[in-house]
Parts: C-alpha cells; sequence; structure tokens
C-alpha cells in the first residue's frame, strides 16, 4: 500500500498503528500515502501485515507468547523494540520512542474501539506529552486531540466539534461555535461540551486558561 | 426477540438501547431475556425495529427531520418522549426519565463504538446520576460501572479489571489485584489503573475516600 523507498520529509508525522478496532482503508490509505515512519504495537502487526503495509517499526512488550522474530522473516528491515515496562501501555512507549528520535507528530489508528479501558486511556493519556509530540488519534468517525491554550482553524459551517475537559479546565471562550463559550468551566463527567458546532464556514478560536482540553471533530 | 406480555420484577434492570454501534445479538438477547423495561434513543429505533425487539420508550429530540409518530404505527403501544433540551444528551435525559418513573437500575447498550465525543461522554456522564441509578454500560468488550466507596465482587483469576479515575480519585486501596493499590492517587490522563486484572480466584476489593472511580471489566 505505501512505497518506503523515497527520502522523508522529517515534518511528515509518523503514524501509528494500535491495537483496536481497524479503520476503513480508505483512511489508512490516506494516512500512508505520503510514506510517514510507521510504528505498530504488539499483535496488531499480523492484521498490519495482512494489508500489505510497509511498517518500520514493531513495538511491544509481546507478552502473550507471541515471537516478533517470526515477522523480521517476513519484511526486511524491521526494527524490533521491545519494550516491557508494565506501567506503561504499549501507545505510551511508542510515544516516548518517538520523542527519543526527535519526532514531532503523530498520528495514531487503530486506538479507539473495541476495549473500552483502552479507548478511554488512548484518548486521555495524549495530554502528558504535550509540550514533546503532537498527536492526533484517528478512526472513521473522529479526529481527536488536545488543544494549545489558543486554538485556530478554518472549518465548514455545522463541522461537529466537541470540547472534552480531561478533568477540569477552566477560563474557556470561543468564537464562531453555535453554542458559544464564554469564559465557562467545564468538568469531566459533568459538565462537557459535546456535540457543538460550527456556527458559519471561517476560524473557529477556543481559548482556555488552566487544564487539559480535548478537540474532537466528529463526522457521522 | 422478547415478550412483553408477564408481570415485570422491578427488581430488573430496565434496558436503554442508545445510537452507537450495536454490540452483538447474544448480548442483546441475554439482556433482552428478562424482558426488561426498554428505552430505544432517538433513531436508533430504525435498527431495533429491524431486529424485532419490543421497545416500550422511543425517547429524543428528534432533530432531523424524523417523525416518531410512524413508529407508532409499526409498533403499538409505544411511548414517544419528545426530549429537546440541547443541554443534554440523550442518555442523560434516559436517565432522568427512568429516575423519574422509579427505577434504580438500569443496563445501557449501544453507547459506545463510532463517535469518540458520544463514547466518551456516555462512559463519563453515568457519575453523575451516582447516588439516584445503578448504571452499566456493556458492549462486546467491557462492561462499565461507577464503583462505590465501597466494593467487592467476586471473579475468577485472570479477569481483566480497570480502575478509571474521572478526574482525580484518592485513597485507593484494593484487594486481589495482580497489582495492587495502597493508598494510591488516581488522575485521568496522568496515572489511571488501566488494565489489571485479578490475582486469584476470589473477592476483589476496591476502597477509595474521594472522587469517582469507574470500574471496566474487559474481555478480548
Amino acid at each position: 500500500m505505501s512505497s518506503h523507498h523515497i527520502v522523508r520529509d522529517d515534518q511528515e508525522p509518523a503514524l501509528i498503528i494500535a491495537n483496536g478496532a481497524e479503520c476503513s482503508s480508505e483512511l489508512l490509505g490516506q494516512l500512508l500515502e505520503w510514506s510517514p515512519y510507521v510504528i505498530v504495537l504488539d499483535s496488531a502487526i499480523e492484521r498490519v501485515f495482512d494489508l500489505g503495509i510497509k511498517v518500520d517499526v514493531l513495538l511491544g512488550d509481546f507478552d502473550r507468547g507471541f515471537n516478533p522474530e517470526y515477522y523480521t522473516e517476513r519484511q526486511y528491515p524491521l526494527e524490533i523494540v521491545y519494550a516491557p515496562d508494565q506501567e506503561k501501555t504499549d501507545l505510551e512507549k511508542a510515544f516516548e520512542f518517538l520523542i527519543e528520535k526527535g519526532h514531532k507528530a503523530v498520528n495514531v489508528v487503530w486506538a479507539t474501539g473495541k476495549r473500552a479501558d483502552h479507548t478511554i486511556t488512548n484518548i486521555t493519556n495524549i495530554i502528558r506529552f504535550k509540550d514533546e509530540l503532537k498527536i492526533v488519534i484517528i478512526d472513521d468517525h473522529s479526529k481527536i486531540f488536545l488543544l494549545p491554550k489558543k486554538f485556530e482553524k478554518w472549518y465548514t459551517k455545522d463541522s461537529i466539534i466537541s470540547l472534552i475537559p480531561i478533568g477540569d479546565v477552566t477560563g474557556i471562550h470561543s468564537k464562531n461555535l453555535f453554542y458559544p463559550l464564554e469564559n465557562d468551566n467545564l468538568t469531566l463527567g459533568f459538565r462537557t461540551g459535546s456535540s457543538n458546532h460550527v456556527a458559519e464556514d471561517g476560524m473557529v478560536i477556543v481559548v482556555y486558561e488552566t487544564g487539559n482540553l480535548l478537540l474532537i471533530e466528529s463526522f457521522d
């Protein structure tokens, strides 16, 4: 699906393929189009090879009696990164590996769906990398990222946008959202800004003072 | 799939069928077996009727030009509850409707998968009903509920259990978890108790002091 025999632009985000529900082949194809650096987590490698995708790194704790060396025989070169730390998820280890290698941005697919514990942990854990790596989690219905303290982006009218506070977020102001926020506070579980939408074609601005605020773009 | 022509035991949890990804027909069949009181959210009714399920209530804001009256012709009796409040999700409105009618417990399916904003909002919003309604969100891979301040349940060895704090949770102690907690604090996005498991067949005990702690039982 992707050829890696080109010189890479280091500005291109890396791609992590995690071990949750698969996305559409269209979405995966778009993300592979510019030949990103591809990391696959643990036993997802089996499904990824079945799709004919060229992989750079296979990372995991390989704790289910699975032999990563077998995969180096199926694709050469393939870097195997054994990451046994039980205190961290494989996705966190992959973020740390990319930071270590100097990457600045990454898209993540297959990180949602299936087990709810993985979905909620994967989505919320991105906030701890905020100063080091620009992370976007993408699936067939959603695009999820942490907002900087001031966020601006052009959207078409009626685009569905949710603001999800991880914990408490204070001092939120928005421009060009249908349900505007004006010095509002949001608290996960009690008051979130789910299923808002864009008022008019144009720039959406969101600023906030304290906390960690995720933005989720949704597609039905 | 379910016959409602029996006298119901009011202790039986109600069932809400939300508008996310469908679960397996086996899981749905198990939940319908004891003829629960069934509420379907908004346009999910189309998929539910296609499965031949008898429904008690259709609840929603019906904001996409969809005519609920059409469904009363397809199944009689069917109570239509028009719930237009844009500040709340249809799932929250369904919880309030059940509380108002005196229900004490509810299972929720189709509340996860598809849009990530809905998934994370549905899972985390259950904490605000903690004193009024015992809520369990169930899908093919997970069973999610809020823990009381002291929780005890019998599990088999190796059952996968995650402790997910909604915000900050303090003073957590556990018994019979493989990675034990001893006066630990958890914070969503920074330190969670994801993918723990049961050490031995027997009672698992979790106690905590402040905050809201979800337990997720997972099945691969």
